[in-house]
């Protein structure tokens, strides 16, 4: 099979590699439709996190391809949907919904052989716990690009906004900070709106078309300068008290102490950015009353509901999507968001049906 | 009036001060009956946090010997319970339940004049927004010295253990540790109790008489050891998981890594401890979903509910008080607390009726 291989900083590669196959009777093989790159992926393209050379990409739906003896829920010929992690699903931690801590868990694309999501087959241990199955269309419709796009979505980018939201304590009415206008960023905008904030500010970039869809999301504000100035910006729009909830969706040293500056009294902030350099202010935060919560995204305790969601139509979170490409053109998706020319690159691998 | 001055390391001296007035309209002056000395004034008595030498004490109960033209929800002759901090009860902080935030609020006894607690009165702002009235008892019946020590346990040390638990996210069935056995650690226990904790960790010291008060207010396990040995027995007690919910009770720099270590994926740890040289883990909180909630209590915000809890019987929380002395006394309270010679010490000042 045809597989992206991390060779290095700034090197993709497509290369020929063995098929996947069930190597423990809780596994199964999917073959991959649809993939994309992540913006945490771009922490070892750049040199910035190290990785083992090999098998990346942690995003993927696709179709069961073969199953293990001990496989229960999946048939081969399932159309499914992956959290960027396996997880058993039964142990104390994903019973807590945390499936990224689970006991029996590990992460897709780690450099690995055969579980990285940019690929034509990915082995997925613990299916039955991991993989969640989306029902067919109605007789004689097919799911359309853009549903198809938010499924995809619904793997990590869109899961980790909702983690964020939720982390940080989102709730009906509130005035909701969003630090970052990447694809995490604006999925978090989402995920606001959807649990009912009634003001989203976002902290972000001077990228108009990342504005257009922050809007469209549910955005109300867009701040478009850095540290103590976007700050005072922030708290010019709230009456000088901050935002009720806050949403961090960078991870950097800089876009941490912005969360948590915005937050108000009494507020959380929900971290999803992974950090690089980030710190928290053990006393500063304590005298304001400030939380924090978050970390990886236990994608699949929110898939069902949020597969729903897409499969209704109510939301459309594959808009973040604003660059395609096929497999074979896979180093061109990096190169894009490296760059800062896509948001969010999709890469097509096979056809559905 | 008397006051309890603070005259420097390891001194506090009794002296006679102007008895306070009021000064502004939403002012009351409190006579005080009861009030006590609080583990956060060891930290100014030792010489680690620096405070103005003057009036001190944040801690009291008392009747209402006189209000301003601006209050009404008060009359001269009520009883009264004061939280450790003034609030106006009607700005965003407030209204969040954040009222050690209000934007018109400050701290009793930060070394000024006749806004000590450890005094003859106490001079109260905002006093309809921070004040409390103990309704009468039945008539032909008086308060127990019980229920008056439960009553001015609510002024700190109960409520700062309740906003712990709060923080901590305890709910139904949970697995809780508990980092400290001093008065807010053991009033954190009773508190998780509260809140339907199944167990009840407390991670304490070697003294046996805490030990005991502990299991009476619902530990089911004590681990005397620290660091290190102390998260390996904790571990060990919960198959490897950590706790669901942690209070951090201390905020020293040891205590506060041991309540990051004990906590469990997805698990919160509240602090209420007063942070001297404490640190948060940026990453390490992150990779395992670890968040933090908690900072200087709401007292005013939990109050009222307590309360009932204390005059129905169904909680005494007074019970921390080991140790009782007069104001003349009240040197003798800071040194048997300073040396561990008791967990909290109540000071008697004046007579209810």
């Amino acid at each position: 099979m045809k597989a992206a291989i991390f060779k290095g900083k700034g090197t993709i590669a497509v290369e020929e590699r063995p098929k996947p196959t069930v190597t423990e009777p809780t596994d199964a093989v999917v073959r991959v439709v649809l993939a994309c790159v992540c913006g945490s992926d771009l922490w070892f393209y750049r040199g910035i996190s190290d990785l083992p050379h090999g098998g990346v990409g942690h995003e993927f739906i696709g179709v069961v391809d073969e199953v293990g003896s001990a496989v229960g829920d999946l048939q081969v010929g399932d159309f499914v949907i992956a959290p960027f992690s396996w997880s058993d699903g039964t142990c104390r931690n994903c019973r807590h919904g945390v499936q990224t801590a689970c006991v029996h868990g590990g992460f897709f694309g780690q450099g690995g052989d055969g579980d990285g999501g940019q690929a034509e087959f990915v082995r997925v241990p613990h299916a039955d716990g991991t993989l969640v199955t989306v029902p067919a269309p109605a007789s004689g419709e097919e799911f359309s690009d853009e549903t198809m796009a938010s499924l995809l979505a619904l793997t990590d980018v869109m899961a980790t906004g909702y983690h964020a939201a939720v982390s940080a304590g989102v709730t009906e009415g509130m005035t909701v900070a969003v630090v970052g206008d990447g694809a995490v960023g604006l999925s978090g905008v989402l995920a606001a709106k959807l649990l009912g904030a009634a003001r989203i500010v976002v902290l972000g970039s001077t990228t108009e078309s990342r504005h257009v869809l922050a809007r469209e999301y549910g955005a109300t504000d867009v701040i478009t300068v850095r540290g103590s100035e976007a700050v005072e910006q922030l708290q010019a729009l709230t009456g000088g008290f901050g935002a009720d909830a806050v949403l961090e969706c960078v991870g950097t040293k800089e876009s941490t102490e912005t969360a948590f500056a915005v937050a108000a009294a009494g507020a959380v902030v929900g971290r999803v950015g992974v950090p690089h350099d980030a710190e928290v202010d053990a006393e500063g935060t304590f005298y304001r009353n400030v939380g924090m919560r978050g970390g990886p995204a236990p994608a699949r305790a929110y898939q069902p509901d949020l597969l729903r969601q897409v499969l209704d139509g109510s939301i459309n979170p594959g808009k973040v999507f604003d660059l395609t490409t096929d497999l074979d053109s896979i180093a061109e998706a990096y190169a894009a968001m490296d760059e800062r020319r896509a948001i969010k690159a999709l890469v097509k691998v096979s056809s559905l049906r």
